[in-house]
Formats: C-alpha cells, sequence, structure tokens
C-alpha cells in the first residue's frame, strides 16, 4: 500500500489547431513515466466530448519526492519543451483521494 | 484491451455536514462495483482539496452494456438511495480516453 500519494488533476486548454500534436505529445509522455518511473502510480488523460480541447489528467504518484522526480526526467522535460506553444491554459488542481480502485 | 470503453468524469457538491456519511457511501459502492463487476474497470474519487465537499470521480467502464448494468446493481441502487439528500449538484460530464496508464 502507498502511505501518502500525491494526486492532482491538470486541467488543460488546448490550441485547437495544435491538438492533435498535443495530444500525442501527452500519449508519449504518459506511456514512457509510468513504464519507466517506479513512483508514477497512474496517469489518465481524457478529452471533454463537448469541447476536446479542454483535457483532464488524473496523475497520482507515491510521493511527493516521486513526483519531484518526475518533473525532472527527460521525457517530461521534452513533454513541456515540445507542448509550450499548445498550452493555451493549465490550472493544476490538488486533491486528496477517497478512494480510487481499478481491476487488476 | 477493451474496444469500447466508456468513461465519465461525475462533478459533485455535496452537504458539508453530511461530507463524512457521504465518504463512507461513496467509498463502500466503489468497492463494491470493482469488485463483484466485471465491466466496471476503474473508480477514482477525490476530493479538492481547497473545498473537500467537491467530488470528482472519474469512471470508466468496459462498455456502454457495463455501464447500464452498474446502475441497477443493489449497491449502486443501495448508494444512490442514501446519499440522496447529501448530494447538492451533479454534474456528468462525458469525456474520451487519450491514454490511461497504470502500474500493474
Amino acid at each position: 500500500m502507498i502511505q501518502n500519494p500525491v494526486v492532482r488533476m491538470a486541467e488543460l486548454e488546448i490550441v485547437a489547431q495544435r491538438l492533435e500534436a498535443y495530444r500525442a505529445l501527452l500519449a508519449e509522455e504518459i506511456e514512457a513515466s509510468v513504464a519507466l518511473e517506479e513512483g508514477v502510480l497512474s496517469l489518465s488523460a481524457v478529452s471533454i466530448r463537448e469541447a476536446p480541447n479542454h483535457i483532464r489528467i488524473l496523475e497520482v504518484y507515491a510521493s511527493q519526492a516521486a513526483y519531484e522526480a518526475h518533473l525532472r526526467t527527460p521525457h517530461f522535460l521534452k513533454y513541456k519543451k515540445e507542448t509550450a506553444g499548445m498550452v493555451m491554459s493549465l490550472t493544476l488542481v490538488d486533491v486528496d483521494p477517497i478512494v480510487m480502485r481499478a481491476k487488476r
């Protein structure tokens, strides 16, 4: 069991004309993060159906240290750099888990 | 692989004085749903830190049929009935997955 997970919800608005490129970079970053980083427990990115350039990402890290390490990885830094001109707004919402369950 | 998952984000505002009771009922419902229903893939409930009676639930079902079956289960019906007086507002946001990854 994870003692003190860090959970966050990111809310992004993407430049509509860059949405396809943004989605590809996001997918690449998420796949690398969960595959390569022990402390990245899950990353779930969805788009709002009525406004597909509005993205929500539920992020679960094993600890604050794991989250901070994530911010220094080459794949995250590449994502931040390459998507910089695509993101119109980014809001990071601190949240606390109530219960999170998934099929094994 | 799941072919056509149904993904939704529920946004709830709970009567602050009933929050503790609501959270217990929600946790019970989520645990039962993921444990007992083949088609409930994950349910992740979090509260907004700055406004803990604001709840977000990311829901992933294997199919539309699995989602509809979920709505008829005894544990979901019990949750709906017992929390009816606790929920000030409920918004169901249809979303589409971009990429969702979790540690095995």
